[in-house]
């Protein structure tokens, strides 16, 4: 139907004859004459229609915004003053010969060139919105990354495999999306949260090197930037140890970054263990962008008698640490309290600071509500460990270690990007050694830090019961411009560490069975050592693209509530459906007999 | 951890020191010495344990079937006499210096060379069924499949964009997997039977060119090779007729039959309407490779007496047939009675038949219960039609032309293996001009042979409503060697088609809007012109590994009863989980109260 796209058409095509097809991105009358902006997949080309040709026109005449046109004309040199260096096609134009209208349109529910349309209304026309330039740039992007993904684990041995959607109810903590059962009333099928323990079960299997870019669903309250579905570029191996698997992943993300941004990332990423990502960062992502960073202070305030600092550096869950930020003099009064209320929601009870007038004029030079509290020695020892010169303002926090480094972290974070520190360019990072378990404060009891199949750096048995809180992990995370892209382990495949693990989480033999009981049996016909990680790919193409949601990466995404405002997904369904599936509705308002 | 796979090691390598990582496939202890054949995803390689290495022959003398061993040691030419032509690493052998157990076994549940392995016992322990080599060449094929798929699709401009699998009630006509919403209680989502309306979005949305290797879902009761989840290479164009999809998927599988397969695809394939493929084979996806058609005899038959033949031949929906089996006149009489039970399973009420023993006979040279029904003129008739000749076997069909099609067409089949008939090799083939609607007998109204949403040949509305029944659409389906690979069509883009359609076919304007509402909102607002094509990645991977079921290139397939005997999935879940989602179990054996 068409010898070009549009947007391709340029001056190797002078004086050709060309068939274009496209939607009308936008008409305009303009001496007698009519111009159509035709746009495509591949960009706008100018089309002229001249009343020389009555019909032609006439029918041109009548095109509005969104038809869509067969177009027949032949290619020429726009007049001079009127070229346009932003196009590839704005050198040419198309004087039009031939126009079928193929489709009328409406009156479009929105402009595409709108800036604010609302997301509610771009979601319910998502086949509007998607027609806008930088959605198509960005679902293109995204085809782009996991064409380069795939080839290059292909080019390396990997088989894709498909593993189930219809499974069972998976361990990885957050609440799975059910699927009731027909053919087995009462039962249900859970759709996977990863495909973890296939996987693992394919490395069992001997396939030695498995990949799948595939749907997981976790049905979260979509706070912060969630989608009840979402894509993992998945990845298992046999018989390759941390270091060989983080060497190869630094290799494919080197290619991809290569050959879809043209940018080159330096191989082998910075690795950091966690403790020092939170000691100097407050964080296991850190942005390494931001040229910030957290100050131990613990040992200092241990000494004075303010108990605002003394009592968190004396309790061993706490912490006192500073963070300086350069030029930092400059930021106003009401800027510190909007940063104090910004820490408060990580469960900061303040945000002590000192503003660095002079350093040499002592005390003096220095402006602080909380400097009369300490000694000379310690506001020394804080100057010289933060590094601060005159006009930097420094922050404090002090409290548990956990709500010093969240909230600490973020302003870190906030401070860059409000200050303007952000450096440009891409920093990726490995944090390794994590704790292999966490103590839930509340229940008093073990979690895993990541999930009950990761492998200690430990064999032995025993050291596991003896300091569960001071082993760490063989697990590993791919962190980039502060997101984490990517997390993965080397796994447990010996049968007596994967049981040790379980009864520590508190997993008794009868739930280990009954929800993992296939994986123990696996471990016991021939397991090789084997490990894995798991991309988060609407997470990668989005730092990629520049976009700030997932939801600007896919293509079909949900509201914050779940639903799709373009199908009107979730929906009723009848009762006969539910009576066939052995189910039916609780009246709205709870049912308290049976609660 | 090893420096080849085991499968890989050839003379190439002699005197080389190598590192090998693998399962044992069976260990001999012949001559003093240990012989382990230890396997990986490449194959088997022959690894000897001397007694001269006393530490490594003691722990040698442990190994069992299925430990996991890793093994160093030099590459040697093995002695003469021992050589395996058969292996690649046939050759050679390695003397082992070195070995670590990786993981111990216990006796494994089955051998993997054993034949009569019971399914579900594969099933329960896929691992270990997965580690056959016939297993790993079809899923490693499988996997070729969808690579060189992807690579051509990418090479023509198509993009890989996915689409909700949590979305809504599809109007694919099976039923559909539910997933209760908990944000939305009582509300559900689907999942897709396929992605057919948001493919068709994203044509409206301008991406021109889509495609997605798609997990999709029904909720049919499994008779035959049927999987509650399959996989579906899905495809969407825009401004594109027919003839340019239909050509460039010819080069998709000429391309995927030549990278996989090795095997020279012929294109243009061949082209047959519906309507003659029912005439000459009685099915609308004939397999090519059998030289077997049938021979219509109805107007013949019209004008005989015998009710058996005339009935049918007289309805307007009858149909008289006959099927010549060469050389059939060695078919013996219980074999006649086997398959006039089989036609009888598609509805045939009997299987007539004339064994032409000496056609220069006469009637005295012919064998057949009915020959004294039908006057010689008919006879005559009969044998040239079908090109008779000494020692063929006719069969006859006469009933409703459905049944005379399905069961002869099945006859043709069963004939067609049964004796030996089936060429080799591939023949593809479209099959093109399928009606646009069936009239649903029982229920007196217009079903679509397609879906919904596919373009009849005619722009006029009026044809539309006039003579239904006779319209053809711009469907094609293309074969395979009698299976239909994939199907699709040119689709409708004027809504007041869609609309027309949807009368047709007594969906009201309410229902429409109701479940197709975006759709018809998309349709006006500048949708192009489109079509494409889905095909089943299962049943092509089937085809193309030769194996007898789908389930056979799945890693994780489920059973006929639509469960899976390895995580026992679907399974029972907590009360809590139910409240949560606002729904409850019905009490079992049924709640009359409320139905």
């Amino acid at each position: 139907m068409r010898t070009h796209y549009c947007g391709t058409v340029d001056e190797s095509l002078l004086d050709q004859e060309v068939t274009l097809c496209g939607w009308v991105n936008r008409r305009r009358d303009h001496g007698g004459v009519i111009f159509v902006d035709l746009r495509d997949r591949e960009g706008l080309v100018q089309v002229v229609f001249d009343p020389d040709r009555a019909e032609v026109f006439r029918t041109a005449e009548r095109v509005r915004s969104e038809y869509v046109l067969q177009v027949r004309g032949k290619v020429r040199r726009r007049p001079e003053g009127t070229v346009n260096t932003d196009l590839r096609t704005g050198a040419i134009e198309v004087l039009g010969t031939e126009l079928t209208v193929l489709n009328a349109a409406e009156t479009p529910p929105f402009q595409l060139d709108e800036d604010e349309v609302g997301e509610e209304t771009r979601l319910r026309y998502r086949y509007m919105d998607l027609r806008r330039p930088i959605m198509q740039t960005r679902l293109r992007l995204r085809a782009q990354v996991t064409g380069t993904l795939r080839r290059f684990l292909e080019s390396h041995g990997f088989l894709d495999i498909e593993t189930p959607m219809l499974t069972k109810a998976t361990p990885e903590g957050a609440r799975d999306y059910l699927v009731p059962s027909r053919t087995h009333p009462g039962s249900f099928f859970a759709l996977p949260q990863s495909p973890q323990l296939f996987k693992q079960l394919l490395m069992m299997s001997g396939l030695d090197r498995y990949y799948q870019i595939v749907r997981c669903f976790r049905d979260e309250d979509l706070r912060a930037d969630r989608q009840p579905e979402f894509t993992q570029l998945d990845i298992e191996t046999a018989f390759m140890d941390e270091e060989a698997i983080m060497t190869l992943m630094e290799e494919m993300m080197r290619e991809l970054f290569a050959q879809v941004l043209e940018v080159p990332l330096h191989t082998p990423f910075q690795r950091m263990t966690y403790a020092e990502a939170m000691h100097r960062y407050g964080s296991d992502k850190p942005d390494l962008r931001i040229p910030l960073e957290l100050v131990d202070l613990t040992d200092v305030m241990a000494q004075v008698e303010f108990k605002v600092f003394s009592g968190p550096a004396r309790d061993p869950n706490g912490r006192v640490a500073a963070l300086r930020l350069p030029k930092g003099g400059e930021v106003s009064r009401k800027e510190i309290d909007d940063y104090t209320s910004f820490v408060g929601r990580y469960g900061a009870k303040g945000l002590a600071y000192i503003k660095v007038n002079d350093i040499n004029a002592g005390r003096e030079g220095l402006q602080s509500p909380i400097l009369k509290f300490l000694p000379d020695t310690v506001v020394v020892e804080i100057l010289n460990r933060t590094g601060a010169e005159d006009g930097d303002l420094i922050f404090f926090g002090a409290d548990k270690a956990r709500v010093v480094n969240e909230s600490l972290g973020a302003l870190r974070v906030k401070l860059g990007q409000d200050r303007g520190l952000v450096e440009r360019g891409w920093r990726p990072l490995w944090v390794v050694d994590f704790p292999m378990f966490e103590l839930d404060d509340k229940e008093n009891r073990w979690v895993a830090l990541h999930h009950p199949f990761t492998a200690p750096r430990t064999d032995d048995l025993a050291a596991l019961s003896e300091h569960p809180g001071q082993l760490v992990s063989r697990a590993y995370d791919m962190v980039l411009n502060g997101t984490e892209v990517g997390g993965g382990s080397v796994r447990i495949h010996n049968m007596a560490m994967q049981q040790a693990v379980f009864g520590l989480l508190g997993i008794g033999e009868d739930e280990a069975r009954e929800k993992f009981g296939f994986l123990l049996d696996a471990l016991k016909y021939g397991c090789p050592p084997h490990g894995g990680i798991a991309f988060g790919l609407d997470r990668l193409v989005m730092l990629m693209t520049g976009a700030q949601s997932i939801r600007d990466v896919m293509a079909f995404p949900k509201t914050q509530t779940a639903a799709c405002p373009l199908t009107q997904a979730p929906a009723p369904v009848s009762e006969a459906q539910l009576r066939e599936l052995g189910i039916r509705l609780r009246p709205m308002g709870g049912d308290k007999k049976e609660a």
